[in-house]
């Protein structure tokens, strides 16, 4: 670079740590209200998130941004500075294409449909959210059309959590995914079926009594050999848990949800924030505090949890090892259940209502459906007031399941209520992108399992440091998976392993 | 108001609550870093401090408060309108004084030095951090030419912590404190000595073993008792105890440190800083985010935490009620110990060479001798280098101890490392008004030490919110103390009520 532009880009650089310093700063005020803030903070906080937003927001699109932008020029993309360009010029570009009034009523509507959706879910009344979805889903349109796309406005919605994603390119992968799990769920189905009649429940030995401190020690012993670093996080409690970097790649926090009287939530739900945590720590230090620094997308930071939560935690490689190790911390609960049953129990394949307590096969499904109703929503095929007989209906189609009332059906997400259309597809990517990776890595490294088998990561871990993690945000995702795995997002790998996983499970044959 | 003058008033008020809202983030920040940060997050969270310190430096010294405040013009200062324009003039003519080149040297200088000064304090090395002083005292004074004073350099350190406190009037009250509590020293230290024969060790029963969970235990029932709200609050752990605001009234969190061997610190440092909660607790909601959200000045603050550390929970009163709680607590450690011999190890009276673990009387002389040497580093008639002699000669002078090294001297504090010249005396103040305001409850309710002999501690909590607490930072610390006593501040009821005390515990007669 010369002078001039080289003064620029230092002088980016450092308008942009100040906006990574404020956002950084308003993830542990999320942090702080989720974990330890006493109640009577709340509106105190509100107005702290919102200062610290309005400000981070304010300097983004701030005249000065721009002009350093353009006065560092473009460089070549593949080199860092050019990746850290392209990358702020992008944030700053969806920040000003949004006019703040815009962002302002996004922020007030939502603030109101959130609580209201609470209340509709308790009562199970659709009517008292329809309305405010209606206005959340208008301000959607608008926004997807001052952000601007070629082909579909969801495209425009979609970007914002999976830049390069495309309405048009997941369609044919949900296609490839329904036509692969269908026979694979009527299958099970079927077998299941056999088996009901002779009272098995194989879920069974995941309920009883489960001391929570000895669940929280198991879990942190599993993700501390995974290669979670306590000296750069921390676990807490909350009710909802979540993977949250208040200190860029220094300071990567998990929460966890214990059930003393079920094993699963806590235990794959500690597998899974690691697996987000594992991402952000391993991030390069040197892009701390810029727009490098962090996962380069949700769909790849669910590749992350997902792969670590699935693709080891619930495999039988993992539970050769840590089985044992299990059973003797509860004796009583697991006596009699041997690794076997245990490892079919945390496996179990059905169709259900509930998005979060799907398995691995019919998660997708229900993501399928929302990406189906979403676009709908956005393109105007389908009212707000049609929603619950189409979720209905395609629930009935996908998963050959009828919910039981609108809160265990349409109601059950917060993410419309928060005005994250475009966000679901990225639960899918990732559970696509976590075999692929996998694979990738086993095939570079055969003794993986083997490892595994031993309760050692480091081999996986490392693959997925040197091809994933440490790139943070320098490349966009399908540059960062074509790179990794010299294809782009498929998915067959994915589909080979639930068939194989399952079909041996339930002796398909 | 006029219109115009309305609009800039309202205008002010948002953007002193913008303020507002980066200075709470900041708390929580440093809540943060001294509760629940991991390790490895400290280099970053440096930067998230120095960048939202900044950003609340440059939005207060903007052209644009100017502008609003000789808009919104001054008003009496008595509405509350006018106490909240002349605070935030206050604010801005301080920051605006200090160029920021000082501002970001002094950040520097005491950076580098605080470690210097651990490592000196380790190694009793005075010589690895006078160079350092030398430093930072000399930014000191050059902070005081442009901060400005009419009398004294000293007075415009003073005043950063203590709002209208002169040297000049300082010098009298610690004289007259000097005059009174010599004698009262040198008395105690004449019977002690004649016990001290028969080998009695009056702080011996608060030595022994005292479980960490029953302690907390007890501490949290006591605040609780005095009117701490915990919905509004919480309580950790961290090396240093402090009390911290990161929301306004709304959210007041203090810190203990807890010693399984030894009763005192958890115990007076849990009621110690609940005295400080309970004064930001009770500002009036109606302040948030304002100027007037907080305590007025460091020695009223010190003035509550030590009114509800010393006058309360050193007295006779509280531990009639309390104690039979304690023995029921620790009946092994507190066995044979009465309520008269437990009365008398937390009141031992005894000059010692550290500040922080004086009694109630020596802890001003401690506090004397620090503000002479400050003012006489200020002015220039001490010298760093004949800095130890001088602190030996002022121990020896008014204690009658000499320090067994400059780790127990010179070196035991953090404040010059840190550039707070001229908040020592605020801990001074503190003390003396403390029995200025509690005299005054106890005049207008006479019923106060009956109800604290029944753990009862409405009546005094209720006088300290009504005339001290819910004002804020609305008044001065001269026109609150005026206002809530009918007088200035006076040692005469401090010492009256050291030597009542002290007089009766050594059998003075």
């Amino acid at each position: 670079m010369s002078g001039e532009h080289e003064t620029a880009y230092e002088r980016l650089k450092e308008r942009l740590a100040t906006i990574g310093d404020l956002r950084s700063t308003t993830s542990l005020l999320f942090w702080d209200q989720q974990t330890y803030m006493p109640t009577g903070g709340v509106a105190g906080r509100a107005e702290q998130m919102a200062t610290l937003s309005r400000l981070s927001h304010e300097m983004l699109t701030g005249a000065e941004t721009e002009r350093l932008l353009d006065t560092a020029g473009e460089l070549d993309p593949s080199s860092e500075e050019g990746a850290l360009i392209r990358r702020a010029r992008r944030d700053y570009e969806r920040a000003t294409k949004l006019p703040s009034s815009l962002v302002a009523e996004i922020s007030r509507v939502t603030a109101v449909a959130e609580p209201a959706w609470v209340r509709a879910r308790e009562e199970s009344d659709w009517s008292l959210f329809a309305s405010h979805l209606d206005k959340v889903l208008y301000l959607e349109r608008e926004a997807a059309e001052h952000l601007g796309y070629d082909d579909h406005p969801y495209d425009a919605l979609l970007d914002a959590y999976e830049p390069g994603a495309r309405k048009a390119r997941l369609e044919p992968m949900f296609e490839e995914l329904k036509r692969g799990v269908v026979p694979l769920i009527r299958a099970v189905a079927e077998r299941t079926a056999e088996h009901s009649r002779d009272g098995e429940d194989r879920a069974a030995p995941l309920h009883g009594e489960f001391g929570e401190t000895e669940q929280e020690k198991f879990g942190r012993a599993v993700i501390s050999a995974f290669g979670y670093d306590w000296e750069r996080g921390r676990q807490d409690r909350s009710v909802h848990p979540f993977c949250i970097s208040p200190g860029g790649a220094d300071d990567v926090r998990i929460t966890t949800r214990f059930d003393g009287g079920w094993l699963a939530p806590a235990l794959f739900g500690t597998m899974h924030e690691a697996g987000h945590a594992l991402y952000t720590q391993g991030v390069d230090s040197d892009y701390a505090r810029t727009p490098l620094d962090g996962g380069t997308s949700m769909g790849v930071h669910e590749s992350q949890s997902r792969l670590w939560e699935n693709l080891v935690g619930r495999s039988r490689p993992f539970w050769s090892h840590y089985y044992p190790k299990l059973q003797e911390v509860f004796p009583e609960a697991l006596k009699g259940v041997d690794s076997e049953v245990f490892y079919r129990a945390i496996n179990v394949l059905e169709p259900s209502e509930i998005r979060v307590e799907a398995d691995e096969v019919t998660y997708n499904l229900h993501i399928l459906l929302r990406f189906e109703l979403e676009v709908a929503l956005i393109e105007g095929t389908l009212s707000v007031t049609d929603l619950p007989a189409a979720w209905n209906a395609g629930m009935e189609e996908y998963l050959g399941v009828t919910p039981k009332n609108d809160a265990s059906g349409v109601l059950q997400d917060i993410h419309w209520a928060d005005g994250l259309f475009g966000y679901f597809p990225t639960y899918t990517i990732g559970n696509v992108l976590s075999v692929q990776l996998f694979d990738e890595a086993v095939r570079a490294h055969a003794g993986i399992p083997e490892q595994i088998r031993e309760g050692e990561f480091s081999v996986l871990l490392g693959w997925l440091r040197e091809n994933v993690h440490r790139h943070g945000s320098r490349y966009y995702p399908d540059e960062l998976i074509e790179r990794a795995t010299g294809r782009p997002l498929e998915t067959a790998p994915y589909l080979s392993y639930l068939n194989n996983k399952f079909g041996e499970l339930y002796d398909l044959g």
